[in-house]
């Protein structure tokens, strides 16, 4: 099994927390976010808190988690809060130092003042955002193993659902067919609701299917990810039903290259802005810069969307065994919409993507 | 269409929140739950807030909503904040009076800390708790017909899933098979991930399905529901795999008379709490009141899980035309467990379940 390995790196990513709270004057840690627990601790429930203080980690949640916790979780002690977290952090007795970490872009304003109040006595509360952006990001073989087994099945998914674009067919089909086919792979769950958007609904980034049915010579946007061990994956294709305009295919083809510049020209060391500027530059090139309107992508880990964000404003490095999406569009409203988009490991010779679909144009 | 029904609805939804505005002396207040806005406004995107002065309805979203917006959006003006919500709030020169509420039990501290930073110098920021909690809890007669909609399809799938349960079929295909059927029926998706829970792993009450299949003589619990413009459906079945032992027989039909008793004791007036003692008082009477470990149940409405939560400590009264599930069950760890749930809409004469497919035990 792979709990020795799992273990290990999660008393890894624990030691710096530790080492990050120590830079910041930090006693002690208490982090909400589930995603932030799962990855730490292996914890799944969907009610958990966390307090990280230098020599203990101790995980609260609820009666119903009590199994599951057993289960999944050896780099922390379990804690049943049945009158909930700041009553069992106050009743029982955890040593709390100087000044207490709260994950502030998490947490709710109103639980946050609530769990203030009780700890004002004993600690001094001090708000924390983004703590775990930079220690999540680069990604160690376990997780880079479970998102490329999400890549595969996602994969094997977009080859089972194409034959089943036809006229007969509905956006909604496909997309029950995407999220059915996941589960059936072995998936725990889609990593987002699978966007597929035929014609001028392609024009929406983030379109939701409907009944409607495709139509020959209208391009589809294809966007879906599933779930493995936790571990999200991401990716997009735009097909065509039957044949398309040449001026179609001509926009298809700038996406096409534009993406793959920037898989090309993606090294350590480069600003996220530098990659995403790439893409942007060569769409602008030929006039659709402003039909761009979305960063070029965006980290993937346990979370679909985390950092580092591949977006023009972000001046941070990009850092071996960091993974991200690189998804450049083109939409224009009432027409069209393209995007293509792999996900990439970053390696000291480039980016590597999960996906090994093809990126030209199926006509189906 | 039922657009003037809804949006009269929704117009009244805003003269009640602006009625409570005026007694909790607000003369703004800042929506960030996005079920809150979809309630409020029909916006079902997932980037929203929401700006609610005495005269004025403002819906701020991104770029990639424009046209959504534009679709479901009668009830507001949209505004396309492109460098977020506080900058456009600040900068769109708003009319903000003296104290400006602020939904603290759905905003993160950390967009608190920025939001109140940049408002201080126009208004006081106020943070406001449970603020729509009443509000939501009373249902009209267009959000019935969506929940009775969304319970009804949930109803077929599990007619449909039923001879799918056999020694072949793991509790995984039966909830890939869920929420399939769920999306060929119609729903927009799963209200929640179903539970497949069989045997010993139903003695978890949240227990997640795994690739384990079903073994005769076992009890399977399976919690399922959807969503239909908008709204959800709930609802819980136990069924056996071939015949179960009179032991496990007996502790249903305990599940199952605790469950029936609470449906025919419900009554307006009646505080959530007495509700909940109903089918608590039964079970504790056989010995099982420790393995009932959750309360009887909980608000239906956008949101899966909402008031009125009836349990042994809310002492808010029943009203007519609120919408919530009656669901006790009796887990054994290491055994079984039992859960029976329906969703009521509570009406002058009782409860009237959505559901009508039987409780009486199934032996597949």
């Amino acid at each position: 099994m792979d709990h020795q390995y799992l273990d290990g790196y999660r008393q890894a990513g624990l030691s710096g927390v530790r080492r990050k709270m120590t830079a910041l004057n930090l006693d002690g840690l208490i982090v909400s976010d589930l995603s932030v627990i799962r990855w730490l601790t292996g914890f799944s429930g969907s009610n958990a808190r966390l307090l990280v203080s230098p020599d203990r980690c101790t995980l609260f949640t609820d009666f119903r988690y009590r199994e599951q916790a057993a289960a999944e979780v050896r780099v922390a002690e379990t804690v049943i809060a049945s009158d909930g977290f700041a009553a069992e952090v106050v009743a029982g007795g955890y040593p709390l130092g100087a000044a207490t970490g709260i994950q502030s872009d998490s947490m709710t304003w109103d639980e946050a003042r609530r769990l203030c109040a009780r700890l004002e006595p004993m600690t001094a509360p001090v708000p924390v955002a983004s703590f775990f952006d930079d220690l999540r990001m680069v990604k160690n073989h376990i997780e880079l193993m479970h998102m490329r087994q999400a890549a595969c099945i996602s994969e094997q998914v977009l080859e089972l659902i194409l034959p089943m674009i036809r006229p007969e067919a509905t956006e909604l089909d496909i997309a029950a067919e995407i999220s059915y086919q996941h589960k059936k792979l072995g998936a725990e769950k889609d990593s987002f609701d699978p966007i597929v958007a035929s014609g001028s609904r392609a024009a929406m980034p983030h379109a939701k299917p409907v009944a409607a049915h495709f139509r020959n010579g209208e391009l589809i946007v294809i966007d879906m990810g599933c779930v493995c061990e936790g571990y999200a994956s991401d990716q997009t294709r735009t097909v065509a039903l039957g044949r398309v305009s040449s001026e179609d295919r001509a926009i298809y083809r700038i996406v096409e290259e534009a993406q793959q510049l920037a898989v090309d020209g993606a090294r350590c060391g480069m600003r996220a802005s530098e990659l995403d500027g790439i893409a942007r530059a060569y769409i602008d090139r030929y006039g659709y810069g402003e039909a761009f309107g979305h960063s070029l992508g965006h980290g993937v880990g346990i979370d679909v969307h985390e950092e580092p964000r591949i977006s023009s404003k972000n001046c941070r490095n990009l850092e071996e065994n960091m993974v991200f999406t690189i998804e450049p569009g083109i939409y224009l409203p009432g027409r069209l919409g393209v995007r293509i988009e792999d996900t990439v490991v970053l390696r000291s010779d480039g980016a590597h993507p999960f996906q090994r679909f093809t990126k030209k144009l199926i006509e189906l």
